[in-house]
């Protein structure tokens, strides 16, 4: 049976990537997707675990080859999500989860409407706020420019499957794992136990 | 926000009712819809719990002012569930839970299409066949019946939304459990939680 393909997705700033990593803890059956991009890696950040760090003109290379599920330059970086990769391990039943940014997500959605399609909401907007300036990585101008961006990606969130609040990270992690398990009971992905020939 | 109508259902002899019951008991806050029938209850059973126990007069009444969401016939008794009552509770924003038979929830289905539709599956066809002669209520000719009717009534399983198979009682009210709480995260059931005007 074909792996499921979670694509988990929000405003820049909600948090996405801490969610993410409690997720994937609490579910090591799930595999992450890991994405290229051509920012710098910020303290901490390993080559080929966070990111895959390529530049600029490597992005252009992949591009030029195909092998972007997706694409888009984020503030002036490119990122994109390697399709090969991610039609390999589904093919072989793996689970994917794929943390993306909005516009990302929906590309993907275009292509691969049978994934899963979660948008994270900070807790409000002032919340986002502080979360955003606690990075400590934005000028007040960069900081204005993603505030206005989160308002106009929030709605875009309409266009997903299942919208789950980062109240805290550890709720927002569990109702992504009852999304997953519940998921993996949609008739559409058992067709199998109905067949009355074999094991049932 | 309107409740949630969930629809639990599977081949006669599945045990529908061991896990919806199991399901109640874990989250007291759905509520149970309870059925009509004509046929006599079982030891144990209590009139307006488990069912409304009404004459086959009274039940063509409450067809003719068109009290039912669906009914239907099943050996030879009529079983049927009450529109009024579901219509109230979903509009109190209260979720209910409506166990009811193959045929019964694919009518619910025609005219309540936003429910959530979970199929019971046993685990297997020999386990469903000792299951209904477990419980002692059968003839071999109505078990056999029983039994070409529960082949007949699983291929109508591809109709539903989720399907859950009952190894073990727990394990399957815990699954229904965890696609209620994942439908609860639908982004069509919380569109309110995008208008950035109010709350966020």
């Amino acid at each position: 049976m074909r792996g499921l393909l979670i694509v988990v997705s929000g405003a820049s700033g909600t948090g996405k990537g801490t969610v993410c990593k409690k997720t994937l803890d609490a579910m090591p059956e799930v595999a992450y997707s890991i994405s290229a991009t051509t920012r710098a890696p910020r303290p901490g950040e390993v080559d080929g675990r966070e990111y895959y760090f390529i530049s600029r003109d490597e992005f252009k290379a992949w591009i030029a080859d195909g092998k972007f599920l997706e694409y888009a330059e984020v503030y002036g970086n490119f990122y994109g999500t390697p399709l090969n990769k991610i039609e390999e391990r589904l093919n072989r039943g793996e689970d994917i989860l794929l943390e993306i940014d909005v516009q990302g997500a929906l590309n993907v959605k275009r292509k691969m409407p049978e994934g899963v399609y979660i948008f994270l909401l900070p807790p409000s907007l002032d919340e986002l706020k502080r979360r955003i300036e606690g990075r400590g990585t934005e000028t007040p101008e960069s900081l204005n420019r993603r505030l206005a961006n989160a308002v106009a990606e929030i709605k875009i969130g309409l266009e997903y499957d299942y919208v789950v609040v980062n109240d805290s990270v550890d709720d927002a992690a569990a109702q992504i794992k009852t999304i997953i398990a519940a998921e993996r009971c949609k008739v559409e992905r058992n067709r199998d136990k109905f067949n009355l020939e074999g094991a049932f």
